[in-house]
């Protein structure tokens, strides 16, 4: 399996990823809610452009520099999910929407006023969503009340104007099972219909109901009402996805191929990859560092920055020089470890597909 | 403090790293041993020559990825600390001969036929080390008998030569308190040397005696006989150094700069770094996700990908916008996550340097 790449090596299963982009999208459509992808997964333009093609409304970005890169690349409806605050970060929101249609989100005065001084001095209107708080208490304000209260001090701002809502429900990671997954998908629902009731009331234009984490995203039945979900992992899917039912192991697009290059006893070998490519991210609903294809009898125990202590219940049965690949624990850090990942279609590589925002986060 | 930073930034006290290479060159120096740094902490061209220019007696890399760049720098003399298994691999260290001086390490009879093939089809004798176990079981021989065993199974190869021992002793980052600590320093001496002799009187010319983590390279008091050490992160130090007594705060030269994003209550705030710059690596000497300088009231308790969650004994007493300075958890892995760190001097910031080998696990 994945005899041709050398390793360590980022491997990504086309057909996969093509099938979970056009999935999530049509399910979605099913109850009218569009899909903005959050590109932080893959940090690609071929891949954001593939979402663009199959059926995504527009994007999602984390940080400035991604949405540099993509709007450099020529796609132009971007959602930057993130505080922007500073003038550095000002200065280059103003730049950046020379060339596209840029929406963002606030959730403090201070960060309101900053976009608004922006909007001011550009002559026009940044588009802002409020950051509603799905219980990770990540910055948002509190549905309801605490988010009307706070629509009220900032509407006033001359450069900005409120079109919406937006919210993480990232608790939903961390839940046991699917009926406690779905009790957080349905209070996404709510939160979001119940506050942009209130300030509709007090007169708000709110057009945009933003949600949906890659759970809640493959739940639609349970967000209909809001307008848009965000999900990002769902492209390749993980350890996270799989080990909760919401993911075969043929959804899980991203694979990270290794070699084994020292043999221990005859139930330990070590594998040429580690932090470095894996990443210390944990799967809380699986041990170790990942999930090998075709053998669950084997854990990664522990990773070094570049070895993979790999330990099997059954006799090892591996030789130095196997190839063994790897569903990881979180897809969206390591792809960002790579400049490139390896596009395979049918058992073959088809092509490299770049990870240009790599490294991004500033 | 650092307020000239855009938000994350890496940064890297220029003072402090000189400072750092030179003190370690010369108390090792006063016990007859080179230094040889790992230079997977920093992957960079700029700091691999500082360290040669300062003393250091060659370099260390994990990966042929890393030595392919820094040989294309002029870095001739080079040890690949891993075993290089499969003809993409040799096929790379073929060509890197012919333009460094590479030796590598053997710890199965597989790695070191294919090495010898390699020579063999060069004429020329790979020079390797025979890897030791320091306790980590990652592939080394255990020392002594067994060690000798393989030396005598791979000495007719044609085109290797056996030129010494390595031994990674891992295990001393784990250790509760410095007696511990000096116990396995001295027991890495003890293996190196015990083994050795058992060599030499086997007929066996072992001239390179390698240990030395980043602990046991600032004890070289308790190495003497050895005649190298190899630590890579004493360059940066991190709170592993900081928290055992190691390194004083002036002393951990590299600080992940982020902007206070969100406040959300009196004790709780986001910070705009994640994952994605400090890793989610962990200090077993430190609670939380890095240590905040001038704030030891602060912990960061969880990172998502582009956020810290940060939590204060004390009032807040931030503000959005205000600029905090980390020391993070693991240097070695935060360096690799960005193309450049910006070199800093007496509070002001002397020069970007290039992160050249960024990325190259492979």
């Amino acid at each position: 399996m994945y005899d041709y790449l050398e390793t360590p090596a980022v491997a990504v299963e086309l057909d996969a990823i093509e099938n979970n982009i056009q999935t999530l999208v049509e399910n979605a459509a099913k109850y009218g809610i569009v899909h903005r992808p959050h590109i932080k997964t893959h940090r690609s333009v071929e891949l954001a452009r593939l979402q663009l093609q199959l059926g995504a409304k527009g994007i999602t970005c984390a940080k400035l520099g991604e949405a540099e890169i993509m709007a450099d690349a020529g796609i132009r409806d971007i959602f930057i999910c993130y505080p922007l605050i500073g003038k550095d970060k000002l200065e280059r929101l103003g730049k950046l929407l020379e060339r596209a249609d840029v929406s963002t989100l606030v959730n403090s005065v201070e960060g309101a006023k900053g976009l608004s001084d922006l909007g001011d001095s550009l002559g026009q209107r940044i588009l802002v969503r409020i950051d509603l708080d799905g219980g990770l208490k990540r910055g948002g304000l509190q549905p309801g009340r605490p988010a009307l209260e706070f629509a009220r001090k900032i509407k006033d701002l001359p450069g900005i104007r409120i079109v919406g809502l937006m919210y993480y429900g990232g608790l939903i990671y961390h839940e046991p099972d699917r009926t406690a997954m779905e009790k957080i998908a349905r209070k996404e629902r709510e939160d979001l219909m119940a506050t942009a009731d209130l300030l509709r009331k007090d007169g708000f234009e709110i057009d945009v109901l933003s949600g949906g984490t890659s759970f809640s995203g493959k739940m639609p039945e349970l967000l209909e009402g809001i307008t848009e979900i965000r999900s990002g992992h769902y492209i390749f899917n993980d350890c996270g996805q799989l080990f909760s039912g919401f993911a075969s192991e043929e959804d899980c697009a991203l694979r990270v191929v290794a070699t084994v290059v020292s043999l221990v006893d005859n139930h330990h070998a070590i594998l040429d990859v580690g932090t470095k490519i894996l990443t210390s991210d944990l799967c809380e609903r699986h041990p170790g560092y990942g999930s090998i294809i075709g053998r669950p009898d084997m854990v990664i125990t522990s990773l070094n920055e570049e070895h993979a202590f790999l330990e099997s219940a059954s006799p090892l049965n591996v030789k130095i020089g196997d190839k063994l690949a790897i569903i990881p624990n979180h897809a969206c850090v390591v792809c960002n470890q790579v400049d490139w990942v390896w596009g395979i279609r049918n058992g073959r590589l088809e092509r490299k597909i770049r990870i240009d925002a790599r490294g991004r986060s500033v």
